[in-house]
């Protein structure tokens, strides 16, 4: 069986678990409070230009979400995203339960402009309503699309003007910041962000995000916060053991390239067989238009997604890539097409 | 100055003043445990047909809402409505900040049918998204416009069949029920509704709700509910003595039908000036549209309120007329237009 | 029937009354946005010497301490009170369902001390356990007793040590403050206090609290809170128009003066009677000891609360008396007795 | 460094994690719905006989204990616990956060009986108090001690008489349950409580407990609810590696049970010494009351807590063993002392 169903399909990266299991029996302190995570906090600081950020690592995105988001706003305060977003579909109320409104903007693409940003901000108009006061992205987006540097630096001149915060969900960051179209680097994000995670799950560890912390007015008591919610792994430095792995060579980013490149090559099969493409994705995430009766028979033989209907007789599915996936899984893919 | 802005703008009617006046220095035990409100919940269960009903009277619709809909739910559980939905725009996030999302369905006339409950309940189909779990819909809705019995009937039809609960906001109920295009009937609600409430606020009283429990597995530590959220009035016979004078001689939807003729005056005059209107509103809010610089021009001299562009030239805004609305006011400002 | 049940068993002073009937039909704007809230705002700036402090008109006192409370604390803060203290026991969890933990302190006579806020402080010593932020104190306290300024004045120099909020429930205020053991003034509490609330449902007014926020990191968007918590009453001016009438000559403290007097009558007349006093309240409130099978007896002339357990013979019951207290209404109390 | 500071400074059993080392690269399905989550569940409902029982696996204890709680209780109901408890001290008012107070009782041995029950049930009386609605118990306590089968009965019998929750926190359940003091079985869990967890974490696993849902009431959705609060882990099936491992051969209880023996080892050889112990724990909690300069001396040779203050002279501290604790390290501990 194929599997391209999503990008969280396996372990971790061998190197990673090889250090869990060589410091397996070593006593070490609890809570995050290690050196492990000391160490792989600075690696990040390093690599992404922010010697002075405050970076917690958690284990899931929806988790860090919650705890970030329930952290920064206030009961009244609103959080602005594409509808697609995964705060707005794929995380059952999480953001809602700590009492804040998700203030969906419909964009096929995924992509939130300032245009979008001044729309919803000017239909709030008085306490009657909620405040609207962070962007919520992703990068890359739930469609596989990404932000360039030029985007996100509009989404922050608008952030500054209007007082609202700007963060940044990198579930799958790996892949969108090393997408052929995307010419943000890494320190842009501290630069442009007031907060945003680097996503463990989905390239290469067996769990855990990164999140960074670059505006001061977030970092105060932040540890309590992670405790609040339940999100403080006992043995956190399996944490940081994890992102001082994905952190030492710059793994982390090749695993990025690696889950694109053979997400280029589905791609590009799939265009040579003449199939269309929902979105423009450059990212690990390939959303190819299929006829249903294909779709029904290649299931017994490769584990995907069902995205969306297409028309009467097409619907669409996504194939996911991962640090994980072979040249020889992408071809057997393309054979079976 | 002509007073449109809403149904809200003046006291109570006289006689319920002049209850609170006569009872003022007799002591009554408190947070509506007393006399005044037995009585009143008595004449609800008659008027409504609800013997078995529980009655709880509240202070505020914001305030009834979020008091319901945080007790019926679960932390995951979300209640669907139309974009309009009181709840969706007018609540600073009140709904929310009981843990809870707002599934809002793009109406244009205000009102949900079964194929919109259907698509979201179709949309969401695991336990990565939330689980809608309410509809919430008002009578009248925000634009004006009523469900007729067939409609109620449908939806109430499809709630029995994917176990949904039912909910209907009356804060403009006098208004919505004594509505020409409404066939429903008092009993109509208790028959088809899980819960109700009875809208005081917009209707003759200085302030409260009656909060209508039909479905047994909402009634159980009602009280509780109320108290935990700051929304048990202390003075609770103030609360009873209002809907006692309401529910006398059916003086409530005697105001309503009142400020639906009122507003029908209006719209008449509009029409035969040749204005046109917004929404098919036969109740007691009119949403005419006028030339911007008119529009500016008259603010001097009647209050009401704007309501959403309509072209270039023209913006939609709203005349809103009440129990306290004498028809020459009404005709002043066909004399204004 | 004798009522010593509380102070909110009657209506309104007859003046604040005769206002709303004055002014019933007058249309008015909504939401507080008023004349009469403007003044009553003035005037309370003025009586409690705080020209800068920002005040709200809410309708309860649960409902004003869970919006202050909800809105001044992040997730992991907790507040300490007295174990006593009305937000521990009487508000059905309502600052919990606001997310906060209430720390109690045991104290007899319901009084914090600095010593009782260091001892929390110090056993709170990382972040696996809250944050204690705030004080919450009331005056009068439950069981009847005052701060005095010395006191308060401590507590306040505790605060600022420690970076805590020292906030001020002041349901009884009016009693708490003309107590012949307060020397507190009314210009002290802003000075003390980073927020107060000067009750009117328990001295006078129908229903109503006056929130005074000094501390200005709690003033921004606070109407924004207000209404997400369902708090924001329609007809606001109903609120303005009874703290104006309260402000009016000094109504307000002249009620409560009224009240301790009436108090004063009653327990001068049980001591004299040989009566055991449970607490040492100067207030409006006189817990008295009596034989079980006496309560019994009494319960079918007067209304009065059962306190706490005395001794296998006697319990305490409480009398409380209002601004509505009547001499006469003593003195048939104690020929009872 | 000998470390006794607490049973979660390794990593995992060895056959644990070569069991993910083995699988590490085979794709499997995601939250927790693949094959070793499935055995897992089968496994633990056949050791704990409760074949019906839901089961599911989180990643930590207060992450299970808030998640289980905000599930089970309407908002204005609460939780019984002993002071100590872990909900109580040990969360950052995460159960608070989720809305819902917790109800201390204090108890020098940390453990509930049916009277400290009864207690806060008689002093809860109407609707201006919170619900207390369930009992939560940890076993073993936090200061070690163990409820025995008689225990538990007794507090089955007021949870059914009164329409209680009764719910058990197994952080410590293998140790709790193979205490020399404990004659409560496995299946005695499930045939006594409405809910338990199997607490993974401190023995034995990386991470993660185990939820056994008994009560029916309990189950609907559950799936739902840990998603919404952020603890549905993404590759899941690392939970349900590790609790067949932790099944296999009994390994759960044999490692609880090594973990007593090395700390009675402990035990005996203070007491030979002739100090003095703080609590009555037979499980793998040693409370030890130490000299202070002893203690201070201590600190640079062997990791341990400060727990309380036991006289001018003298201060408890504990040794904690666990699952990796070596003979070898009890014995140069208690040469040290």
């Amino acid at each position: 069986m194929l599997n391209f169903r999503n990008d969280y399909s396996e372990g971790a990266h061998p190197t990673i678990l090889e250090a869990m299991r060589k410091n397996n029996l070593t006593p070490v302190v609890g809570y995050g409070k290690d050196e492990f995570c000391a160490h792989a906090v600075a690696m990040i600081r390093e690599r992404f230009s922010c010697p002075t950020a405050d970076v917690h690592f958690l284990v899931g995105g929806t988790q860090t979400n919650l705890t970030l988001i329930g952290c920064a706003l206030k009961p009244y305060e609103a959080v602005i995203c594409a509808d697609t977003g995964h705060i707005n579909v794929h995380e059952t109320g999480a953001i809602e339960s700590t009492g804040h409104k998700v203030l969906p903007v419909y964009k096929e693409d995924g992509k939130l402009t300032p245009a979008d940003v001044l729309s919803v901000i000017r239909s709030h108009t008085d306490e009657h309503m909620v405040k609207p006061r962070m962007i919520y992205l992703s990068q890359s987006t739930e469609v596989g699309t990404v932000y360039t540097r030029q985007e996100l630096e509009a989404l922050r001149k608008l952030c500054d003007k209007l007082h609202l915060l700007l963060y940044l969900d990198g579930a799958r960051l790996a892949s969108g910041m090393t997408a052929p179209d995307c010419d943000l680097m890494p320190a842009d994000l501290p630069r442009l962000c007031d907060a945003f995670y680097i996503g463990g799950t989905k390239n290469g560890a067996l769990f855990g995000e990164a999140l960074v912390l670059v505006n001061d007015a977030l970092k105060p008591d932040f540890r309590y916060m992670i405790k609040n919610r339940g999100a403080m792994l006992a043995k956190g430095w399996l944490l940081g053991m994890q992102f001082e792995g994905l952190f030492t060579g710059d793994l982390y980013f090749t695993l990025g390239r690696h889950a694109n490149a053979m997400a280029a090559r589905l791609r590009d099969g799939l265009l040579e067989k003449g199939y269309e493409l929902a979105y423009p994705s450059k990212t690990n995430q390939v959303f190819a238009v299929l006829d249903k009766d294909q779709i029904f028979e290649l299931t017994t033989e490769a584990a995907f997604e069902f995205t969306k209907n297409w028309s009467k007789t097409h619907d669409v599915v996504r194939f996911v890539t991962s640090w994980a996936t072979k040249p020889e899984d992408i071809d057997a893919m393309l054979a079976l097409l």
